[in-house]
């Protein structure tokens, strides 16, 4: 595979752009990673993606697949050239999509909005909702990953992609919260699971720097903020 | 396939459990009906899909499949008795995964939302917003179906499924609001195609009676109207 056959427009610390990266490494693709800069939109972007103008999307054959899940998926279907992502199984292969689900519409969501709660009060109740979440992904991964490493068993899989896509956002809100969102007591399995996680050769090189993201994040806080206490239209 | 080895809980105005029927429906797959009375669920629903507590739930086996598009995919990889759902090659896949996803997470919404509009001004906006919809769904099912009936080509496949579960309600939106949105100017092939869908062997026994949906719109706009004026917690 030609690098230039392969482009991924992206920006290294969106969450969704690193699933891609990750499920790219899987398979041993390489790409061309062309990064969008903060605020603004590449021509490129807007031709690709112009029903949701969004990172990340993939380019293969100059042809555009938009959407984090949808991208990895294609990648799996397409490239045999590394661990299937998907589990073969279409039950395992459902409940993975449930859970992947789960964590974009309902606990990342709770997540960001740790970050942007306006008061104490609000804030502590998106801890609670984020906690609650991450009880509920802990069971599934005890059920799902059967004593192995991971939800994918011995390698990385569907769910650990869209999972761990935003495991340096979780271990940011955690750093600036002072608060251990995974912890021995709630959630051993997946405190054991984020670090074989970040260790794990597809990701460890494309998993943000925490300190770097932590310094980006108070600059896209601080937008969420605002576009949040605006007044409603 | 023993009929009691495939369950589907659900309620018939539910455009989410449609597309499960229609899915079973294409695959000749029997099953047995689980009704859920609006505004109470049952035990078995809560067992089922404990993170949601939503319909439609598939019990294949007793095991629970949850979300209508996850169940819809689930029913395309287990029976092979009925034409492929999904397309079989990965960049159609996953071109009709983004519209499906795109039909769910905006234009969906967009419907609801002339339906609970509290004043004219945002009625007008929504219709706006879902006519805007409509009109890049023609131009996706112009270059997707490539002058034959369905999205899936001669047959209906899963974006017929995902846009199609809403033609009820489409059509009651119509009704009600005195609008047409589907017409010979902006949404030539989608005329086309709703009547196609609506008269599809696998659609036609489990597509409400637009009249009956009406009728039972009027309870459910009524709750989501209330919803909608409640204070902000």
């Amino acid at each position: 595979m030609a690098k230039s056959d392969v482009k991924l427009i992206g920006a290294w610390p969106s969450p969704f752009v690193l699933r891609a990266r990750i499920a790219l490494n899987v398979k041993s693709v390489e790409y061309e990673f062309l990064q969008e800069t903060l605020g603004s939109k590449s021509e490129l972007l807007l031709k690709s993606n112009p029903v949701h103008k969004k990172i990340p999307v993939l380019l293969h054959h100059d042809k555009p697949i938009c959407e984090s899940l949808i991208i990895v998926e294609y990648i799996d279907e397409v490239w045999a050239s590394g661990p299937s992502i998907l589990p073969s199984d279409p039950y395992e292969r459902a409940i993975a999509r449930f859970w992947a689900s789960y964590v974009d519409e309902k606990w990342f969501p709770a997540m960001k909005s740790i970050a942007v709660a306006q008061d104490d009060e609000a804030r502590k109740a998106a801890v609670v909702q984020v906690a609650e979440g991450l009880a509920l992904l802990e069971e599934a991964f005890q059920k799902i990953s059967k004593g192995k490493s991971f939800f994918g068993g011995d390698h990385i899989g569907y769910l650990d992609i869209a999972f761990g896509g935003f495991l340096g956002w979780l271990r940011v809100t955690e750093g600036t919260g002072g608060i251990k969102l995974l912890n021995e007591t709630k959630t051993p399995g997946l405190l054991k699971w984020a670090d074989d996680f970040a260790a794990h050769p597809a990701v460890k090189d494309v998993l943000p720097d925490i300190g770097k993201l932590a310094e980006f994040s108070k600059v896209i806080v601080a937008k969420m903020r605002a576009a949040a206490a605006a007044p409603a239209k």
